[in-house]
């Protein structure tokens, strides 16, 4: 199975590098990381590993790569205008494709240009960091979870599954996109967002503030509810268990804060601009995510607008 | 009518000053103003006239100023716990106390310290800055409203609108306090709220930026939701109203931002606590005004907190 990752940051390199640790045909699709990596490899200094992949099938275009059988998205939300044209060359006729990508709205995304395609989405439950080119580090091991857009394809998914599986990483496959998406949402919506509008803090400190932690427990509150009108259960236990997995991580910066660290693009509109709509949609009020959209999409803002 | 002005910021010094201009009789509680304002007096550059009084009777201890006939209290509302003992000197059996702080509870507060006294409140409508010791600059002369906790002496009502009158001071009387109180709110709350979670922002600033003119319009009707489920029914026209007054006010620094740049306390409990746990105890949620409550506090924290 030829595997295409299509964007370096954290979790491309990641995934892609534990998978091809394991025996996969990776080739990653790099840009300002290209001559780095050629001439270092990738570096993944996981919880359970470190090692280092001197032989790394990097392209900077993709029409250099030929056709894959799995192409892993993992590019910002913010660039998927780009996507269409950057995957034409290595989508063929059965291609998989997986994004890896955070919020909502990526898979229909694909799957609105790639209407023929196998379109899969993965929710990444990890602490990652790309500490510098080539270079990822691992903080939490978490678990991945994935589903189809439109589940057509069990025997493609089931693979895609023990891709993961057969690189150690923790995998559980699920029923509903959809569902997986908006539990995906219960801690990104919050948490990375409260980590920047709440003046640049880790999750350690969102937690050992009062007002913050009910702050982050009520928009979860919504998030539930928005998901239960839209058709998609949420067990509300889920909120005390990611309560739980937070304080595990300890001192732990959100990939959005170390976005707006660095003065990356933020993926405001994925993670909270597309639940708030989707809810408005059907008729129901989020004001807690609203306000904190509003603040993230001013505090986010490149200087120019 | 000897009065004593406690409290010598932007409020303090143009209410008093103005007062004293008209033919008042006003002293004043200095702290760290008193030799800057023996030295220089006390200047005043108000939209409508430009002046300064050399002859300032300024005390830095209450108990040298001798009973008052009205004091206004012009203290930060988080200085309330120390008003008790420092007006105790000045306050006699039938001193009328006006309180012209910004936010809830103020009234109430006197009111249980010294039961007996008439006690008033002022919601100052009006753009001003302290720009240093005994300098006030005025940017939209505004008006005040004034009301009484408990309406017992609309006799004295009137005298305090006439003195504010009669300081060509556009004045109104009002008969509900908690109407007026939630009146100011309804401007305080988004626009002093705003400015610092939004990003240290100007008025004219929030008012361009669509989000946030949107969230402060939502923060505004949950506030009239709010006041309508304690009694105090307010109309929504005056929405519009004050987004017109904000639109006349350009490019304005509300207190709060100023007290945040310049490292001063902010009133986060009078403004924005105390509103939602009055809601919270008549069992009506305010999401939009708690995530900004919530922001504002860890925002406001000292940096010991």
């Amino acid at each position: 199975m030829r595997i295409a990752v299509v964007g370096a940051g954290a979790v491309g390199l990641y995934y892609g590098a534990r998978i091809q640790k394991a025996g996969g045909e990776v080739s990653y699709l790099l840009r300002s990381d290209y001559e780095a990596i050629g001439r270092r490899g990738i570096k993944i200094r996981a919880q359970d590993s470190n090692f280092q992949l001197s032989e790394v099938n990097g392209f900077t275009e993709t029409k250099l790569m030929g056709p894959a059988d799995l192409v892993m998205v993992a590019v910002k939300a913010t660039s998927n205008a780009e996507l269409p044209n950057l995957l034409r060359p290595i989508v063929k006729e059965d291609t998989a494709i997986l994004s890896l990508q955070n919020g909502l709205g990526n898979t229909e995304f694909l799957q609105r240009h790639f209407p023929d395609n196998p379109i899969f989405g993965a929710a990444c439950y990890v602490c990652l960091n790309r500490v510098e080119p080539g270079v990822v580090e691992n903080y939490h091991l978490g678990s991945v979870a994935i589903a189809e857009q439109g589940n057509r394809r069990p025997d493609l998914l089931k693979r895609i599954g023990e891709l993961f599986s057969g690189a150690r990483l923790k995998c559980r496959l699920s029923e509903s996109i959809d569902r997986m998406r908006w539990e995906k949402l219960l801690w990104n919506a919050p948490f990375n967002g409260l980590s920047i509008v709440g003046g640049k803090l880790t999750t350690d400190e969102i937690l050992a503030n009062d007002g913050l932690r009910r702050l982050a427990r009520g928009l979860m509150e919504e998030l539930i509810t928005a998901a239960g009108v839209l058709g998609w259960e949420i067990e509300y236990a889920l909120i005390d268990k990611l309560f739980d997995i937070t304080r595990n991580m300890g001192e732990y910066a959100p990939s959005s804060l170390l976005d707006f660290l660095e003065g990356r693009e933020i993926e405001v509109e994925a993670i909270w601009g597309e639940p708030l709509r989707q809810a408005l949609v059907a008729g129901l009020d989020m004001p807690k995510l609203e306000t904190l959209y509003r603040l993230l999409r001013i505090a986010c803002a490149p200087p120019s607008d």
